[in-house]
C-alpha cells in the first residue's frame, strides 16, 4: 500500500502531460494473483490465469445464489403454504442489503484507491443505456411508492412487511442507479476478486428480482379478482379462478388515491422488470472489464456525431408510422381496458402490425444486401461491448420468437381460419421473420468499419488520419504512427521552426504547398469515390432511421400497457391462465428490452453508415 | 469440381510421404465464401467472416426448430386435447427423417469428396465418448424394442403409431451412432454451410427428443397407476391422482413377456435421455470443427498411455467404496421397489452418500492444493474440445446443484430436525460442495501441461522431445524443431552412415559416447527433480484414481434405477407430483451425464499427472 503511494507521487508529476498518448507506467499496473497459479513463468500468463480463476469463482458464487433464489421462488409458486411471499422477500432483502454494502464500499473505498481506475472502456455504458437506467430507475421508484401507498391504505388486512420491503427496494434501486451512472465505464485495477464477487452478487440479485417479478402475479391477481367480482354478477362464474382466497376480502375502498395507486402499479409494473434486465447487462460489462488493460492506441477514439443530413424518406415514413401507431395505441388502450374488449380493436391492432412488420423486414433485408455490396473493410478487433451487444440482441429476440412459436402452435391447433386467429397467426410468423432479419442487419452493420472516418481523413488531415489508424490492428498501427511522426509535423513544432529560421521555413513552405495540392488531389478522388458510394450510404441511413422510429413505436406500445397477447384470451384459454402468464411475462419484457436495444444498435449503424 | 480433381492428382503423388510433417498444399484448402462478405481484402479474413456468418445462420435454424418443438411439447403438456402425443411424435419423426437424409448424404456424398476431410481433430471424440455413444445406442434400441413389444401386446387399446414411431426411432439411433463412431473427429472442408445446417438440425432433434423424454411421463404414469390400483384397495384413495383416464382401462395382462417389456422400459428409460445428451455434445464439437484447419505442428500429438503404476491407496479405497456401494445399491433396489419402501433403506442409502461425499470433496481440495504447489506450466493453447469439456462439466453439474437447492428449500420448510430429513439435507449440501470442488480440480488439472512427457524426454530422447515441443506455442516450436534437425540424427540416417564410411563412423561413435554421458547427466538431474516431485504426482494419481472409482459408482447407482429423490416422497409431496417429476427428470440425467463426464476428465488428469 505504502509502496503504491510512493510510486504515485514519483510518476504523477510528469505523467499527466503524456497520459493520453503514452502507455501507463508499469509501476501502476496491479497484476492479478491467485494462489492456484503461483508458479507461472511470466507475469502476464499468471495474470491471465488469475483472471480466469477469479471469473470462475465469482461465477460460481452467482450460480449458487441464483439457484437458491430459484428454489425459493419455485417453492412459493408450487407450495403457497410452506414458503410465503414474505419469506422470499426476506431473502431478497438480505441480498439487497449485502449488495448495498458492497456498492457503498466500492464508491467510498475501492474506486478512491490510487490507480484503481486507470482505464475506462469507451464502448461500455453509452449514454442511451445509462439514460434508460435512470428512466427505469425513476419508474421503479414510483412503482414502489405506489406499492407502499396501496399497502398503507389497506393496512388493516396487509402485513407491515409490505411497507418495509418496498422501502429497502427504493434504497437499492437508487443506489444502484447512481453507481451505474458514474462507474459503468470503469476497468477496475485493484481488489479484482472482491470486485468480481460484488458485481456477480448484484447481478444475481437483479436476476432474482426479475424472476420474481415475472412469476409473481399476486397483485395482478388481486386487482383482477376485484374486476371479476363485478363480471360474475352479470355472467355467472368466471372461466378460470385462481386460488387467492386470503386477498378477496381485502378490496380497495372507492377513494381516488387508492385507484391511482392501483392503476399506477399496473402501468409501471413492466418497467421494474426492464430495470433489472438493463442493470444486469451493464453490470455484466463491468464484470468483464475488471482487470482489463486497454491499449492506449484505442483511446483517441473520436466518435462520429449524430447528424440528420441527407435522409428524407426514412424519417418521413418513420414519422407516419409513429403517428399511426400512437393513434392505434390510444384507441386500443381506450377500448381494451374496458371489461369487455371488442373484437374489432384486436383486428385493428394486429392489422397495423401486419402492415408494418413486412416493411421493416424488407428494409432490413435491403440494408443487409447493401452492406454486402459495399466495399468496406470489416472491423475484426476484439470488442467485449460489441460481443455483448450481439449476444443481448440474439438473447432478447428469443423472448418474442419463443412467444410467437407458442402462439402459432396454439392458433393452428384451435382454428386458424377464423379472422382474428389468422391475423394473430400471420402476426406471429412476421414477428419471427422481422426479428431475425433485423438482427442480421444490425450485427452486420456493427462489424463494418466506420466509413465516415475514412472519408473525412482526406479533408481534415491529421486528426482524421489518427481516427483511421485507430481502427487498424495494433501492429500496423504502431508502424503508421511512427511514419506519421517522421513525415508530418505538429502545428506547435511548425511555429517554433518559423521563429528559428525564416528562410528555411519559406523553402519548406513551397514544398508544403505542393503537398497541399497533392492532398487536394487525394481528397478529390475521395470525394469521387464518396459520390459513387453515396447512394448506398444514403440508403443505409434512410433504412436505419426508419427502423429506429419503427422500433421506438414498437417499444412504446407494449411498455405503456398494450398486451394483446394476454388480453385477446385465445392463448390464455389454450394453455391455461398460469402457464400463459409465465410465458408472456418472460417474453414481453425481453421483447421490450429487445426493441430498446435495437434502437441503440440501429443508431450506431446509422452513425457509422 | 473438375479443378479440384486435377489438383488432387497433381499433388497426391508426392504429398502422401510428407503428409504428417508438412502443411497441406494450399490448392487443397477450400476457403469459405459468403455473399455478405465478398469485398474483404484478405482471403483469410473473408474466410473467418464467412465462418461466423455460417455459424450464425445454422444456429438460427436450430433455434427455430427448437422453439417450434418446445411450443409443441408444452402445448401437449398443458392442453392434452388440442395437441396429442401422437402429433408431437409426427413432428419429431419428420425431423428424424430429415436428419437421416442428411446423415446418409454426408456418409455417401460429402465425406467421399476429394479433400473433404484434410484434418482430424485429435481431441474430439475420444474413445470413452464414442464408447458411451455405442453403449447408450444399444440400450436405447432395446428401450424402443420394449416399447414396440409392449404396444404390440396391448394393440387392442393402443394406436398403430406406437409401433411405427419407435421403428423410425431405432433407425435414427443406429444411423446416428454409426455416423458419430466414424466421423466424430472430422474437420470437414467442403460444403461448409450445408454441413453446419445438417449438424444443427441433428442437434436440435436430439435436444427435442431429450426434452420430450424429460417431460413426457405417460408410460410411467400408466405403470404407476396400475401399481396404485393395488394400493388403493388397501389404503383408500391415492394422495395425488393425475388425469390419465384413457389409459387406466388398458392394463398389462399377467404374462411374463409383458412384465419384461414393462420392467425393461422403466429400467432403460434414463439411457435414452443420456444418449441424446451425449450425441448433442459430440455433434456440437463437430459443428465447431467445420472448416477448421489444424496447424500440422499439433498432429504428432503422442498421447501418454494409461499405466497403473505407483498408485496403491486410490484404487484400494476406491474399490472398497465401489463394493460397499454395490451392496447398498442391491439392498436399496430390493427394498425400495416394493410397494411400501421402508424408512431404513433410505437412511442407509443417504448415510452411504454422507460418508462418501466429504471424502471426495477433501480429496478434490487436496488435489487442487497440490496443483497449486506444483511448478508446472499452464497449457494456454486454444483447444475447442477442452473448452467444451469445461462448459459441459459446469453445465452438467447445474442439474445436481439445482436439484439439491430445491431439496434444501423443501426440507428446511418442512421439518429439518427429523432423522431422514436431516440426512437428505446434509446430502444435498454435500452434493453441491462435492460438485464444485471436483469441477475446480478437474478444470485446473486439464489446464496443466503434461509433466510425464517432459520427464520421459530425458530418458527416451527424440520422441519425448517431440512430445514436449508439441505443447509449446507454434513460433518457438518451429525454432526448436529446426534446431533438432541440426543437432540430432534419426536412427535410419545413422545406419546409412555406418555402411558408407566405417572409420568416420567410429570417430563419430566416440563423440556419441560423450554425448551419451551428457544425456545420462541430464537424465540423472531429471530423475532427481522427478523424485523431488514424485510425492506430488503420486498423490495426484491416487486422488484422481480414487475419484474415478467413486464417480463410477455414483454413476451406476442412478443409472440402474436408484432414484431416492423421487421415491422418498418428501419433495414430491412438497412441490406436487408434476413439478417434482420435471425437476428430477431435468436434474437426474444431467447428474448421470456429469458423473460420466467427470470420469473422462479425471482419467485425463490421472494420465497427465
Amino acid at each position: 500500500m505504502s509502496g503504491n503511494k510512493v510510486s504515485r507521487k514519483k510518476s504523477c508529476n510528469h505523467c499527466k502531460s503524456r497520459a493520453a498518448a503514452a502507455p501507463a507506467d508499469t509501476s501502476q499496473i496491479h497484476y492479478e494473483k491467485f494462489w492456484l497459479f503461483r508458479h507461472c513463468s511470466s507475469v502476464q500468463q499468471r495474470d491471465r490465469q488469475a483472471q480466469k480463476a477469479g471469473q470462475l469463482f465469482s461465477g460460481l458464487l452467482a450460480m449458487n445464489v441464483v439457484f437458491l433464489g430459484c428454489a425459493f421462488i419455485s417453492s412459493m409458486i408450487f407450495n403457497h403454504v410452506a414458503i410465503t411471499l414474505a419469506e422470499v422477500w426476506i431473502l431478497l432483502s438480505i441480498l439487497k442489503v449485502l449488495c448495498l454494502c458492497w456498492i457503498i464500499y466500492y464508491l467510498l473505498g475501492i474506486s478512491q484507491q490510487p490507480h484503481a481506475v486507470l482505464h475506462r472502456d469507451s464502448h461500455a455504458g453509452p449514454i442511451w443505456i445509462r439514460g434508460s437506467v435512470l428512466l427505469f430507475c425513476t419508474f421503479s421508484v414510483l412503482l414502489n411508492v405506489c406499492h407502499i401507498g396501496y399497502s398503507t391504505i389497506l393496512i388493516q388486512c396487509k402485513s407491515k412487511v409490505e411497507i418495509v420491503f418496498p422501502s429497502i427496494g427504493i434504497l437499492f434501486i437508487c443506489t444502484q442507479a447512481f453507481f451505474l451512472w458514474h462507474h459503468s465505464k470503469d476497468c477496475i485495477q485493484v481488489q479484482h476478486n472482491f470486485t468480481r464477487c460484488g458485481l456477480m452478487l448484484t447481478i444475481a440479485t437483479n436476476l432474482l428480482l426479475w424472476l420474481l417479478a415475472v412469476t409473481n402475479d399476486t397483485i395482478h391477481m388481486e386487482i383482477d379478482s376485484q374486476l371479476r367480482e363485478v363480471d360474475e354478477r352479470f355472467a355467472g362464474k368466471a372461466p378460470f379462478s385462481h386460488p387467492c382466497n386470503e386477498t378477496t376480502s381485502c378490496t380497495c375502498p372507492n377513494t381516488t388515491i387508492c385507484k391511482v395507486f392501483q392503476k399506477g402499479y399496473i402501468l409501471l409494473y413492466p418497467f421494474n422488470t426492464e430495470y433489472c434486465l438493463v442493470c444486469c447487462s451493464v453490470l455484466y460489462v463491468m464484470w468483464k472489464n475488471v482487470g482489463r488493460r486497454i491499449s492506449h492506441h484505442h483511446v483517441p477514439h473520436t466518435k462520429p456525431k449524430f447528424k440528420l443530413q441527407g435522409v428524407v424518406f426514412g424519417p418521413l415514413l418513420g414519422a407516419i408510422t409513429v403517428i399511426i401507431g400512437i393513434c392505434v395505441f390510444m384507441m386500443y388502450q381506450i377500448q381494451a381496458t374496458g371489461s369487455f374488449p371488442s373484437h374489432q380493436v384486436f383486428v385493428m391492432y394486429y392489422s397495423y402490425y401486419i402492415v408494418l412488420l413486412p416493411l421493416m423486414s424488407v428494409a432490413a433485408v435491403i440494408g443487409t444486401i447493401i452492406h454486402a455490396l459495399e466495399k468496406k473493410e470489416l472491423d475484426t478487433l476484439k470488442n467485449p461491448t460489441r460481443s455483448l451487444d450481439v449476444i443481448l440482441l440474439m438473447g432478447a429476440a428469443l423472448g418474442q420468437i419463443g412467444m410467437s412459436y407458442f402462439s402459432i402452435v396454439a392458433l393452428v391447433a384451435t382454428d386458424p381460419m377464423e379472422l382474428l386467429n389468422s391475423l394473430i397467426l400471420s402476426y406471429s410468423v412476421l414477428i419471427i421473420f422481422q426479428n431475425i432479419t433485423q438482427n442480421v442487419f444490425i450485427i452486420d452493420g456493427l462489424h463494418r468499419q466506420r466509413f465516415l472516418a475514412a472519408t473525412e481523413a482526406g479533408h481534415t488531415g491529421h486528426t482524421g488520419q489518427q481516427a483511421v489508424t485507430s481502427e487498424l490492428p495494433s501492429e500496423e498501427e504502431t508502424m503508421t504512427s511512427n511514419k506519421q511522426e517522421d513525415t508530418q509535423m505538429s502545428p506547435g513544432k511548425e511555429e517554433e521552426m518559423k521563429e528559428e529560421n525564416p528562410e528555411a521555413y519559406d523553402q519548406r513552405r513551397v514544398s508544403m504547398l505542393e503537398l497541399g495540392q497533392e492532398i487536394r488531389k487525394v481528397s478529390l478522388s475521395y470525394i469521387h469515390s464518396y459520390s459513387n458510394l453515396s447512394w448506398k450510404r444514403r440508403a443505409l441511413r434512410e433504412i436505419s432511421f426508419f427502423l429506429v422510429l419503427c422500433n421506438i413505436i414498437l417499444w412504446v406500445m407494449p411498455t405503456f400497457g398494450a398486451h394483446p397477447a394476454f388480453e385477446n384470451g385465445l392463448e390464455k384459454s389454450f394453455y391455461g391462465y398460469s402457464t400463459w402468464f409465465v410465458i408472456v411475462n418472460f417474453g414481453l419484457p425481453l421483447g421490450v428490452f429487445y426493441r430498446m436495444h435495437s434502437v441503440g444498435g440501429l443508431l450506431e449503424v446509422y452513425v457509422t453508415a
